[in-house]
Order: C-alpha cells, then sequence, then structure tokens
C-alpha cells in the first residue's frame, strides 16, 4: 500500500508542481480590492481541482468577502473525521522591486520554488491536496472522514470564517483539524506547533493643519504630524524595550521553569534565531530568551509609516497627515478586547496638543495553546517520522492563526499544526519560496498522518 | 508713457494668461530625472519667447543637470543695470490625488491660476519678461539695462547656478539684482522681503536586519528600523521644542528690542499665521511669536516618511529598512557646514546599538538679510505704490532663496525680493495657484521698479 502511493507521487511530481505552479499564478492577496477577483478565480480553479481529484461534496461558499473553498469525502463510517485547513490567499507581494523573480510567475530555481504563497500558503495546503489525490488514486478511498476547508481570508485575519464555522458547526464536526502553515526547524528538523501568538493591528493617523505646508514658511511655527507620529510611536516602548501601554502586560501568563526549560532545549538557540533573521543583533525585553520573547512575550511591530513626500530628492513639504500601521501580537491570557481599549486610551493620552489621531482596527486574534500530549499529536509526530525521516521538535510560534481558536472553542476539536516551512522560505517577504522536497515529503506525512488517525491507535 | 503701457498690457492680458498656462503646462520638476527632457523643452521654450518679445542675446546655457536661460538688453549706456533672476523649474506635484485639477493642465476659476508653479515661479517671473515686452514694445526701449537669469534648478538647491554666476562674474555684473519669488501680506498689502532663512536638507535611512521580517515570527526579538527611525526622530527635539542637536544653537544671533518690535508691528501676527495654515494651534520654542519662530528662529521638519508596507489594509512585516527626509532652515549666523557635521555626530550618537544610520546630504544654502534702507528697496517701494496703490510692508521669510547670498557675494549686488504671492497661494502644495490681479499688477510694478531705477532717484 505505501509502496504504492509513494510510487505514484514520485511518478507524477512534475505534474504536481506545475499544478502548484498554476496555484500560485492567481495574485490572490486578499487585503487589496483590486484583488477580488483574482480571487474569484482562484477559487474557481480550487473547486475544480478538488472535484478532479475525486472529493465527493465541493462548494464555494460566498462570503461579505472572499468565498470559502469547502470540500468532503465521508465515505469511512465508523472511522474518525479530519479536517484539513488551509488558505489561498497571500499577503500583499509589495515592495515588487525586491524580488528577483515576479511574485506571482513562479520559478523553479534549484530545490525551491519561488512565489507569492508558495509556502504560505499554497504550497503547504497542496501538500494535503496531493496527499488525498494520491489515497484515492492507489486505494480507492481515505482511512478516514475527510472535511477540507480553504478560506481566502486569512491573511486579513479570517472576519467571515469564524461565523461560517459557528453557522455550520454540525455539518464541519471533526474529531481532529489539522494545518500545514508553520515552521520547521531545519529541513532535518520537523517540527509541531504547539502554542501561537494573538495579533491585533492597527491604523493609526496623525493630522494637523488642513493641509501640506511649505516647510520654510512655516516651519518652526506649526506642529509636523510626521514628527508628532514618530514622537507617538517613541512612547510606545519604554527603555527597557516593553511595550508602555499601562495595563499591558497585567494578563500576560508567567510560565514556570519546566516549561521554559522545555522551551531552551527544544527551541531554536538565539544564535540560531540571530542566523534565520540575517542580523548580527537582537533586541527586546531583558530576561528572556529571542526565543521567549517571540513567543511567550507579547511585541508591538510598526510594520509601515507613510507620510509626506517619498520620491526622488526633496520636497520643502509639512504634510497635514501622517499614518503609521502597527501590528501587536499577544499571548496567553491576554484579551484583544482589553487591549485595543488600553491602546486608544494610551494614545489619546500621548497625542499632542497640536494633532489629532485616529484609529482604525484591523485583525484581531486570541491567542493558542494545543496541548503537546493530545494523541493526535503522537499521530502527526508518527507522520513525521514515516514521511521525514526524524521526529519532530515542539516548538512555540510567534505567528498568529486566528482560526486555531476558533476550531477549539466552535467544533471541541484540537488542531494540529503540522508544518512544512523552513526558516528562510521568507514568508510575507520578497522572494518567497518553498523547498520542494519538503512538498514532497509533506505529502508523503500528510498521507501517514490520515492513516495514523484511521488506525484507531490515537484513542481520543 | 504711463498710460500707452497700461493700454498694452490690459489690450493683452488674454494673451498674457494663454502664455503663462502654455509656460505651466511643462511638468518642469527639477529634483525628478525623469523630467530632465521636459525642462530642456521648457528652456527652449522660453529662451524663443524672450528671443520674441525684443530681448538682444539669449543663450540657453547647459550645466551639469538642468539648463541657464540668460537673455539680456543693454542698450542704455551709462544707466543702472538690473538683474532679474527667476526659475522656471517646480516642486513635485505629489500627492496628485489631491489636486482637484491636474497640476500640469493650468485652469483658471474665477480669478485665480491653477497649477503646478503657477506662482512659485513660473507666473511671478512671467510678469517681468511681460513688463519687458510692455516697455520695448510701447516705448521701444527700457529704462535700463536688464540682464535675465533664469535657472532649472532652483526647487533643488540651485547647484550649478553658483558655479555659473562666479565664472560670469564680469559678464553678469549689475547694479541691483531683483526676483520675484516671495508673498505678499494679503491681496491688498504687497511686502519686501529683506530676509530668508537657509536650508540643509538630509535623507536619513535606518536599517536592521538584511531582508524584511514576518512580524510575527519576529516581533519582539529584532530592532525594528521603522521603530528605530522613529525614536532617533522623537530626539531630534527637546521637550521644549528646541532641536537638540547639541551646539545647534551656539551661532544663532539674537536680535534687540528694536528689531523685533519692528517685526512685531509689521509681520503678521500669531492669529494671521494660523489662519494662513488652516490650523487652530501654534507649536514651536517658547519665548518667540510665530513669525519669529518661522523667521528668526531655525527650524527642523520631517518632510517625508518612508517604510514597511503602504497599501491598503495590514501586513506582518518588520521593514528591512526606513527612510526620513529632513529639511533644516538656518539663521544668521549659522553655518551650514558646522550645522551638517553637528547634526551627523548627533545622529551617530543617538542611532540605537541594533541599528545603522546611513545620511545623504541635498541642498545647503545660507540665510540671507538685505537692508531695508537700500536705496533699491525704497525704488521697489514707489514701484509697489504704483503698481499696487499701496506701500509695502518689509518682512522676512522662513523660505530659503540660496541666489540671494551668491548674488550678495559674488556680484556685490543687493537683491530686491519683490514677490506676488499670497499666503493662500498653496506654493509647494497641491492645488498651487496665482492671483491673476496679482500678475496683472505685478506686470505693472515690474515695470516701475525699472523707470525707478533708470529715473537715478536712487543713487546707491
Amino acid at each position: 500500500m505505501r509502496l504504492k502511493s509513494t510510487a505514484y507521487t514520485a511518478h507524477h511530481r512534475p505534474r504536481f508542481v506545475a499544478e502548484l505552479r498554476d496555484f500560485i499564478r492567481f495574485p490572490t492577496v486578499s487585503a487589496q480590492p483590486k484583488h477580488a477577483g483574482d480571487i474569484d478565480r482562484c477559487a474557481r480553479w480550487l473547486a475544480a481541482h478538488l472535484r478532479g481529484i475525486g472529493l465527493q461534496r465541493v462548494n464555494i461558499v460566498p462570503t461579505a468577502r472572499h468565498p470559502i473553498v469547502y470540500a468532503d469525502w465521508l465515505r469511512a463510517p465508523g472511522r474518525p473525521t479530519v479536517l484539513i485547513y488551509g488558505h489561498y490567499d497571500v499577503q500583499p507581494a509589495e515592495p515588487f522591486e525586491a524580488w528577483r523573480t515576479p511574485p506571482f510567475e513562479p520559478a523553479v530555481i534549484g530545490d525551491d520554488l519561488y512565489g507569492r504563497g508558495a509556502c504560505d500558503d499554497k504550497g503547504q495546503m497542496f501538500a494535503h491536496v496531493k496527499a488525498i489525490e494520491t489515497c484515492l488514486k492507489t486505494q480507492g478511498r481515505l482511512p478516514v472522514n475527510v472535511k477540507c476547508l480553504f478560506e481566502g481570508e486569512e491573511e486579513i485575519g479570517s472576519p467571515n470564517l469564524k461565523p461560517f464555522v459557528e453557522r455550520n458547526r454540525l455539518n464541519l464536526a471533526a474529531d481532529v483539524a489539522v494545518m500545514s502553515d508553520t515552521r520547521m526547524l531545519a529541513a532535518d528538523q520537523p517540527a509541531l506547533t504547539y502554542g501561537l501568538r494573538g495579533g491585533l493591528s492597527f491604523e493609526l493617523e496623525v493630522s494637523g493643519q488642513k493641509s501640506d505646508l511649505h516647510s520654510g514658511n512655516f516651519g518652526g511655527a506649526v506642529h509636523n504630524p510626521l514628527q508628532a507620529l514618530c514622537e507617538i510611536i517613541a512612547k510606545l516602548h519604554d527603555a527597557g524595550r516593553r511595550i508602555a501601554v499601562p495595563g499591558f502586560y497585567d494578563r500576560v501568563r508567567r510560565w514556570g521553569a519546566a516549561e521554559r526549560e522545555f522551551m531552551a532545549s527544544n527551541g531554536p538557540s538565539d544564535e540560531q534565531i540571530l542566523r534565520d533573521a540575517k542580523t548580527g543583533r537582537g533586541w527586546g525585553e531583558r530576561g528572556y530568551s529571542l526565543y521567549e520573547r517571540a513567543t511567550i512575550r507579547p511585541s508591538l511591530s510598526v510594520t509601515g509609516i507613510t507620510g509626506g513626500y517619498q520620491g526622488t530628492g526633496v520636497k520643502a513639504v509639512i504634510p497635514a497627515r501622517a499614518t503609521a500601521k502597527l501590528n501587536f501580537r499577544l499571548v496567553p491570557d491576554q484579551d484583544p478586547v482589553e487591549i485595543e481599549r488600553l491602546f486608544r486610551q494610551h494614545i489619546a493620552r500621548i497625542t499632542p496638543p497640536a494633532a489629532r489621531t485616529t484609529i482604525r482596527s484591523f485583525l484581531a486574534a486570541r491567542p493558542a495553546l494545543i496541548d503537546r500530549h493530545h494523541p493526535a499529536m503522537r499521530a502527526a509526530a508518527r507522520a513525521y517520522e514515516l514521511g521525514f525521516g526524524a521526529a519532530p521538535v515542539f516548538l512555540r510560534s510567534g505567528g498568529t492563526i486566528p482560526i486555531v481558536n476558533h476550531f477549539q472553542e466552535l467544533l471541541g476539536a484540537p488542531t494540529v499544526l503540522m508544518g512544512f516551512a523552513l526558516p528562510d522560505d521568507r514568508i510575507h517577504a520578497p522572494n518567497e519560496k518553498f523547498h520542494l522536497p519538503n512538498f514532497y515529503r509533506g505529502i508523503g506525512a500528510c498521507m501517514e498522518f490520515l492513516a495514523q488517525i484511521g488506525s484507531g491507535r490515537y484513542g481520543q
């Protein structure tokens, strides 16, 4: 059985890669309204593909923004049900000029496939799709019942997925959820993620006078919104590099020595993180390793600033307004609603008298924890051993996957985060790539995961 | 004589405005290399125009960047020589979306002509051109010798004009220089500018890690260059809103009570400046009026910041670098070379350990002062009385015109700053305009200025 499927995937690799390239060619940037049509086209392509490999019911579910693609195969009565989640939307590709190959013209260079979404998450979710295809084509059946839930809004915080899951609680019922949208520690070192940070994003606009002014005629006599914005941002961290919003740390969970020792011996070292970040020097809160700062401690990143003249050379202008994009990462037991309230109060408090600030909220997601000792985690560990030839380490991630919490809360199903991304795959950055050997081994691991869950060896 | 010329200008107004619109249509943005061809075409158009109105020698002088257009009329032996300066380059028009009419498609709405450069400086310099035309067409001669020097690099700090003037010291010899590139106090209140601030611009880049990083995976563990940039900018002013560069104020001249009283009774009030700036609230150094802060006190404006994601929605990124454009305005007796040294030392001192800063210098110009009691200023005052029906006030400007100092140093000629711009003409900003009645009256004042200088009543 295993031999047959291995031969099938080996034989069809070139076609699998060609299909993945077709998938990546759709510029499914969920944050940018101009790409709404591309997202619809991609959803239709994906649905047709899922029908083609033999899944039963395949639906494109419209939402207030970007559609959900649902597909299932439920012909294993008495066997467990696995909910496979993935997302076919991608991060914006900007800055385009930093890409060595165009982001939506996927290119294979050596062992890597380059393109926006190659890794996050089209490539990784496609490993599950190809695993299902391989099982169905070589065995005529799957070892478990499968429900696929592929959304087009993950990169904008999944605003319509939670209501969808809420409404379809019964239809989506599953024993375990699995997704591949996280990192391995290294090419030969798979990892199961058991912690995710929450997220909370804002756009902060500072406005001063009604229109742009000449910096010669008015410089020194009016408050410059760009300067005010910088002064506000400089007040968001204190001298100890902690976030300076009063009350911000009140609910941050303190972990005991056992957990911190587990993290130290299983997680990346400071050196490894600095190597991954391609920088010589770390930063952040005293008393914590870089791994801890990026996982069990919250953070606040300025992700973009726009204001004034941005062209070549100089322009003598005091701009009328300036904006910053800010991204909080939250940890247990912080509550995004409470943090937003504290943040808004703090901004109101530190806004200089001659400036006005307005705040727009974007995605808000709670942090998530998955029990390392859950049977489904053991099944995933075994799947990695068989697919990658190595037992996984248990890692926390600093990233955010909003749906993990929703699955837990609404379906009562734990989510296995069985990622195939490498630390240098540059997800969210220019020249994102997917390491193709991980695609091939990932297909194997996905098949093994279904087989392990189907074997009944991992009772819930 | 005066009647004849008044009739001529009245009759030809529609043509004058049509010609000015042709002049504005050239997008002569000197800061942007893509417009080099437009600047060349505009220089050729201008030279042909100057030949057409009867000036003698007309030359297009190539420089390392944008050409100078020179023209003269030297048939008044024994009479004084007036050097008329203007610039045909313009500020960038960005942000384009803020314009109600396209910046390079000049539009007349009511009494105003809208377009980039309509006021600064194409419209104002064109008043001199039309004054010369009127004199030559109605009287067959000019009351003085005239040398016109029109450059294409004022908005980038006149890098090639000073060497040109240096090389052509004898050819450019003049008794007085005049230019119209400054503001009146109001439509019925002309002004002679007797003080200008110097200028000094920089681009400051902060870089951190080698490439963009995911703000989930690395947020809290690496120093964000955008945050570092904000922290640096926040340290450029102290709590008293003074520029926090050590030594910066050492050479700032302190003015006595007499000059400050003269300024208070002749210059705009705080209320007037706030009205012009369309803001309800001033800002800046304690102990000085807004007029003083913008003229006899130095300033530092952040004129642009670029970094991270600037599109719609959010992107979870820690950018690899961030840049700010900074513009100092200097006052007597500050030296741009010394200030640059102090600024670079200060930035090196406040750059956080995990960040690197690089600084690129742009324009540098010394501040300038013109003696209010100089005979040429009296001639200009009389010209305003005859042209605008009102005696001018004597004002300081917070702006910078690098060439004023060069004329003084290299030619020994004082420069009369006889401006026709209104406070709400939005120079350097979207929807720049020129008040056409000021164009017409300006032509009259320019003619009267030449007549007054030619009358010999204002001995040097």
